[in-house]
């Protein structure tokens, strides 16, 4: 671990700290049942709905679009997602409450755990490409203890452009060698790490693509300062 | 009270949740022990660099110059007050450290209790012109459960502004009138009632400046939609 002592801890949120499969599943059965509708495989739908995610932010970080919240780009996703799977039924009133399934996912079994212990003895923030509604209206549900959400409407960047970690930083008034990115996904950490020079904490989460088949371990060689099972690992490894 | 639920309160915090003006006058003591300074009145250098306050921000609001945060702005204050008064013995590194007496303030007494009653009912988000590391340091320290910190440096505007209120019920996804601005001082509820159509919630704090006698009551037929003698009251009265 390194010397200069960490002050806060920036979380990765989708498939880090929540569930996005199974709860975008739920809600999508939920809906469909409401409707009437048959025959859908809503974890199918989760799966590509979350494929359209890089792409769509891909336009705002390449400025061929102005800024769009995650609400906004959710939304535009799922309706290319109903026509290409020919799912019929639905109203523009009913994709947008689908929307706001992402509002409603379930933490890890771990999370709030985990979260808890280290809020005793950390800054913890949200660095999430969600934007801030979703992360307040997620968290009340959920019980997760943020002190304050950064992230994309913050910083007006979509994660991993290096701004978004700086800006974090900066915000936070700390070096980023005092600050740590939690994250589920090797990419996020390594940009953060390149950006900021923020610590890392890699949190393999093996079901967020349902089947553990389909989790991409790091690649070779790709190291962190800290990698823990769960978050109520990552307090146990950091004294909390 | 209104027909729409109330979903967010929104807190003013200098004056509001917390005694700017003892916490000042407590960390310029300490200060001037450890150096030796006697003979300062530093509740009195608190009034002046409370006095300081608007005329500083009104400079990035008319645009004389970009926007700069509070720390910023402190920062610059005090080394006037310091040369008003004829402080001697106080170097730079000093006035750094004096600065960050505004991250170290003491809630009133009822505001931990109020604010975590209100938390289990309502999103509570900080809407202050302090700016994020200070508002997330002094959360730390004095256990203030804020959801969320929004304000002057997300926004990108010092209340009284418009945009302030605006942008901060916007980024939350909800209607002015599903969110409640919580201050000390009507001016800040009226501008949030006229900005958005925010509800308004008046908390008097008459030992804001020291001495009662300097409180100034609301001007004659002003109203708001709850007045609470405290943080405990409001809570109480809004059903948490």
């Amino acid at each position: 671990m390194p010397d200069a002592p960490i002050r806060a801890l920036l979380f990765d949120v989708f498939g880090t700290v929540v569930d996005w499969r199974s709860g975008v599943d739920r809600e999508g059965r939920s809906l469909a049942e409401r409707r009437g509708i048959e025959g859908v495989d809503w974890a199918e739908v989760a799966d590509r709905w979350r494929a359209l995610y890089q792409p769509s932010m891909q336009a705002v970080r390449s400025g061929e679009r102005p800024f769009a919240n995650l609400d906004v780009l959710h939304r535009e996703s799922i309706e290319r997602v109903v026509a290409e799977l020919g799912i019929e039924g639905l109203t523009a009133s009913d994709l947008d409450e689908l929307t706001l399934a992402w509002h409603r996912l379930d933490p890890w079994p771990d999370a709030v755990e985990g979260l808890t212990r280290l809020k005793a003895h950390y800054i913890l923030a949200t660095q999430s490409n969600g934007n801030i509604a979703l992360m307040v209206n997620m968290a009340k549900r959920a019980g997760l203890p943020w002190d304050l959400v950064l992230g994309a409407e913050v910083t007006g960047h979509y994660k991993p452009e290096p701004e978004c970690y700086r800006r974090a930083c900066g915000l936070l008034g700390l070096p980023g060698e005092q600050c740590m990115m939690v994250a589920a996904h090797p990419g996020d950490l390594e940009a953060a790490r390149n950006a900021a020079g923020m610590r890392t904490a890699y949190i393999p989460r093996p079901l967020e693509y349902g089947d553990p088949a389909r989790h991409r371990p790091p690649a070779e060689g790709v190291t962190f300062d800290v990698t823990a099972t769960d978050l109520v690992d990552l307090a146990r490894q950091l004294g909390a």
